[in-house]
């Protein structure tokens, strides 16, 4: 998953100013789209007035096509309606003359999910009912989450608003990667995010199971992969049926990866005969990229792997399996003489062509065994057959290269979820976006659509949900709503909506960063927890792979992730909300004196708050941890308070002024950052400085 | 479950003042054992100097006598380690050289767990490590419930304070009972809630199993009882194991209770020959007492009983079981000539007279398969066997006139949790307290102790828990700790400490509030959503049974409990503080004026909070139905700052303008009633009239 390439091509912004990319020119949402409460965004909305009322005889039913599958998504969607409003509204489907909400659905879907099945549904609500019609059940599934998402509380009660939606997916491929490598999740916080990608359309849960730090699936074929290589934390055959059959009934795929041939040193505690090395090997402990890797050189690794593809293609239904394939430093080949004396004998030149030759022996597996491979950038060399995926953390650029030469692709660069970017950040990359936009039409349909992915470093089953969600209901947005849907105002509404929405289907980012806050505070009184709620909502934690350097002590996979750093949101809102501020008081000319004061407000109870969190700080290790981030907020926002002050009274900074203050932002960064945390208000500070300079926009 | 009688013997205090009973005069604690973080407070507590540093190798290991039972109990405690700390702390015991928690046991307990079985453990820790010692693993499992209580965040991380503790209970039956008929509950609910009893050290889960409203689980021999009394909602045999299984692992035994001879209406929908009406019967939806009853004259009824205790006694392994016996209003009887001719045919006098004849008959039953019958107040009649176990809703004369007859009995009365009682009032209730402290030592042993009741017309999966949490804490201790433990003051801040931590074992006492505020707010702003945070944590539900008669609409089990009055918690904790603050700033004769500037922002913020809420309330119909106590809040709020100013301006009201103010507080009152809501704080607002009238305490 490429840590090594992606920091090296990576500029590690410590100068914070510049460093945040909100999209501030999105397109405007036509105004009956953006209004309505949904997301993803459909393709097409009209809205009518009046409202469907949500009651007591609320009810649901199925025409057409059956299946049970149909009347368990039908149970679902009352139980979620249920926990939406609190309506007792029974708990199964009824007939079609007493149901509120009647849905049609033609015919059955492919016994195993493919991808570019019909996903189109259309959604008709008026004052006396609504239907649901699909082609499949796929579509019914998506209709069914576009209802509960339209239901809001109203003076008439919850009601749904009268309405017409054609809706079909942009990307047939919209998917979830998690790392239950790294660190484990159980099988319950697998399928509570599938619940999440359901309920934001997303199609594909990419379930990357094995790495040095863990082999999480039971082989019954090498029952030592497991047995050695996971610390008893692995799923068993009969949960991994289990999730994948949770996964059809949520219109989800289930595409497993077992990366080869690096990131592969669990696999080498029971099978030390696979690596290049000559062992013993030990599950690793530490995050990066290490030496081992399987010896390609030797036929019985091949015999090895076509047993276990053989066993793991029967265990995963899907169409398609991912071999990995990235991140190899070649040192154990390059030590290795026998390697090296292969490597000779059959004009193998250099590394990059042994992992070449590897992965054509592997994919030769996969697809014997009636599978299409898939793998990260890497594995696309000269010769590689047109009918393998190539899944890009490389960037648009690499994707389009590929679709040139016919190689179907997903985009995962721009969407890792571990990078701490914001929402509107991921929002803004387009899988057809830069070099990807002058494909052909022919050649963009290689381009099958994207995957978030959430890797497992600093994510565990406690924090897991806080950081894939709300912001993977922003990629999900984009790999399902026209190309158009870019506003992102109306995606930051809608997604604190739906935030909300997903904690009522058991997702719980919002709960863990309360009850984290909670227990980082210990015994604190009320205004001590306010005065840490403060805080904490202000930071985020540094982004992209600054932790890792940061850390006095060397993060391993046995780090307690219960600190501060662990408990904020990888996206402040509290300081996106007040960055908006900025630029709209700006763009008054600095002449909005309401808004200026609301600024200040939100100023004067941060530069006050490291005072009101110190007494708790003496008390709690963790809090103390933090005690340098507080100051530097405290301390910015007291710098931001004297530019703002400057700008209302008409007074400009001279440049020495200017350039002290700027000084002292950035050296508030600097010491956030002996917390592991960043400040993101900091950007919006600078413009009001800008702002109060010499020549700046609003001085006098 | 005796509504009826409690109602009848309940005075509905629609005058709020003087209402609350706070003990105020409560035993002060002994220092050390006060600042000791435990709940219950152990018997015996010395504190020593030093702290036990909890960090990454932390570990537990087990001595003496060892059994799988102990091996979960050890990975539950370090799961929960890690949820309180989210410290990595391993997975399971270990050898006791590498650990730093030794447990040793000396023997196994019973098979099933018996009454009085020895509950003591002893608990040391030291700065380098620490013992648990016990009898067996009923002791073990406090002892572990205690340490980890005691694990609190410092200066120096994660510690336990160096301490030595003996503990042993006071009371061998300390219950909670969970009405699942009128609401059925999930198993994960009774298993959350499992959790919380191991928490607080309760031993008896008493599972109230069938009502009017449903029966609620699986007879093989007669499934038409499930299949048509449950609406599908019951459990299966293998699920009581199941549940009876986690309890046993807990400490906890389960008690069931089958409710003979009324309370039965769901029984006659498969079986109406049962019954003493001519039928057919439906489940019941509405609350109360019902007519319908079981035919005592009948033989097959008998013989029906029979049958279906010998597969439940089976089912249940505990050596107690309930056969309820309350609430027969004799209607059914009244009017069937078959049962008046038996009675006079066999000279039973009167209903009660009849319904002590099935008691009898029942009780027979319940003897010949082996078990020792546990009944309401009702059952206790002369010439029954001394053998019996006396649930007391009547009171503590009822227990201790039965004592004295030489019956065991447990307390109920003042245990209701349903009723929306104070922790304090809960916690002033001793099982040998009233007429029982008269009670010779001998006669005293006979109170076993008590239980909490959680009846549930109001009650579902998704608020149970703060029904029922943090407060029953209050009524465990009182059931645990020595008699003197008393502080009113310590046992809230135990308790919200407690609070927070079985939040982290599962239960979602404080999740459900926020979640259910967000749900009812809808699309509300920030300022909003906390103006409607600052009305509901001011407010609680009427008291008692109130709730009933002030419904528009009569509610029934259909009902959506989704309102304002779902939401709020049974005690407002912001109420309780203003309360004591108004307390204590009289006590100092009005002179503390940092005391009176607290509670005047507080009366402000709720003086203005109605505004603030007005733009919601127009959106939201569920908002909309508070409006009115959030008026009154906001009214009698602008009433106690007017006092409270001429408290500080040394102005005394006129008599004239005492009564207006009162007249006020009560109008306040009567309209947070159509909100089905309370205001708690109005008692300590009359105080400050009080006080600032002509002669008051601090008027001049």
């Amino acid at each position: 998953m490429k840590k090594i390439a992606a920091k090296a091509g990576m500029i590690l912004a410590l100068l914070v100013i510049g460093s945040k990319s909100i999209v501030t020119n999105a397109q405007a949402q036509g105004p009956t789209t953006a209004t309505l409460n949904v997301m993803p965004l459909p393709a097409k909305v009209q809205i009518s007035s009046g409202n469907l009322k949500i009651d007591e005889g609320f009810g649901v039913a199925f025409e057409g096509h059956r299946e049970p599958r149909l009347e368990r998504a039908g149970e679902r969607f009352l139980v979620q309606m249920h926990r939406l409003t609190g309506i007792v509204v029974g708990t199964t489907p009824r007939d079609a003359a007493k149901a509120t909400l009647v849905v049609s659905t033609d015919h059955e879907s492919k016994p195993v999910q493919e991808i570019g099945e019909d996903e189109a549904y259309t959604l008709d609500v008026t004052a006396s009912g609504a239907k649901i019609h699909a082609a499949n059940p796929l579509g019914v599934m998506h209709g069914l989450q576009t209802f509960l998402q339209l239901v809001a509380i109203t003076p008439d009660g919850f009601t749904v608003p009268a309405v017409h939606i054609e809706d079909v997916p942009r990307f047939p491929w919209r998917g979830l990667m998690i790392d239950v490598a790294r660190h484990f999740a159980p099988v319950e916080v697998v399928k509570r995010n599938l619940d999440g990608m359901e309920a934001v359309k997303m199609n594909v849960f990419h379930w990357h199971l094995s790495e040095n730090q863990g082999f999480r699936v039971e082989s019954h074929k090498y029952p030592k992969l497991q047995q050695q290589g996971s610390d008893g934390q692995f799923y068993t055959q009969e949960e991994i049926r289990d999730v994948i059959g949770y996964a059809r009934d949520r219109g989800i795929r289930v595409v497993p990866e077992f990366d080869m041939p690096g990131h592969s040193t669990a696999w080498f505690v029971g099978h030390p005969e696979l690596a290049s090395g000559s062992g013993p090997y030990q599950i690793e402990r530490r995050w990066g990229v290490f030496d081992p890797a399987m010896d390609p050189t030797n036929e019985k690794t091949y015999k090895f792997l076509n047993e276990l593809i053989a066993e793991m293609t029967k265990l995963f239904p899907d169409q398609f399996f991912h071999i990995g394939g990235d991140e190899v430093n070649g040192k154990e080949w390059d030590t290795n003489t026998k390697i090296q004396s292969y490597m000779k004998a059959h004009g193998i030149k250099n590394n990059e062509a042994l992992q070449a030759y590897f992965s054509q022996r592997v994919q030769e597996l996969v697809v014997k065994h009636g599978k299409t491979p898939v793998g990260w950038d890497e594995i696309l060399v000269p010769g590689v057959p047109k009918t393998i995926v190539i899944q890009s953390w490389r960037g648009a650029e690499s994707l389009a290269a590929a679709a040139k030469q016919g190689y179907r692709g997903i985009l995962s660069n721009g969407y890792y979820l571990d990078l701490g970017w914001s929402a509107a950040r991921h929002y803004a990359i387009d899988p057809l976006g830069g070099a990807a936009a002058s494909l052909t039409p022919e050649q963009q349909k290689q381009v099958l659509g994207g995957e978030s992915c959430m890797w497992s470093e600093y994510v565990n089953a406690e924090n897991i949900d806080s950081r894939i969600w709300p912001r993977n209901a922003a990629i999900a947005e984009r790999l399902w709503s026209p190309k158009e849907v870019t506003d992102v105002h109306s995606m930051y509404e809608r997604m604190a909506s739906e935030a909300q929405r997903l904690e009522w289907l058991g997702l719980t980012h919002g709960t863990y960063q309360r009850n984290l806050l909670q227990r980082i505070a210990g015994a604190a009184t009320p205004a001590e927890l306010t005065a840490l709620r403060t805080l904490t909502k202000a930071l985020e934690p540094v982004k992209d792979y600054a932790r890792e350097k940061m850390a006095a002590i060397e993060p391993t996979s046995q780090t307690s992730l219960n600190r501060v750093v662990d408990a904020v949101a990888l996206e402040s809102q509290t300081s996106r909300r007040f960055s908006e501020g900025v630029d709209e008081y700006l763009s008054t000319s600095c002449k909005d004196s309401a808004r200026a004061a609301e600024l200040r407000a939100q100023l004067a109870l941060w530069a006050g708050n490291d005072a009101k969190l110190q007494p708790l700080a003496q008390r709690s290790a963790l809090v103390q941890e933090a005690a340098p981030a507080s100051a530097a907020l405290s301390q910015a926002a007291a710098v931001a308070i004297a530019a703002l002050d400057k700008v209302m009274q008409g007074a400009p900074l001279t440049d020495d002024q200017k350039k002290q203050q700027i000084d002292a932002l950035n050296a508030a960064e600097q010491q956030a950052h002996k917390s592991q945390l960043t400040l993101p208000a900091l950007a919006a500070f600078q413009k009001l400085i800008e702002a109060a300079s010499n020549g700046g926009a609003c001085a006098k």
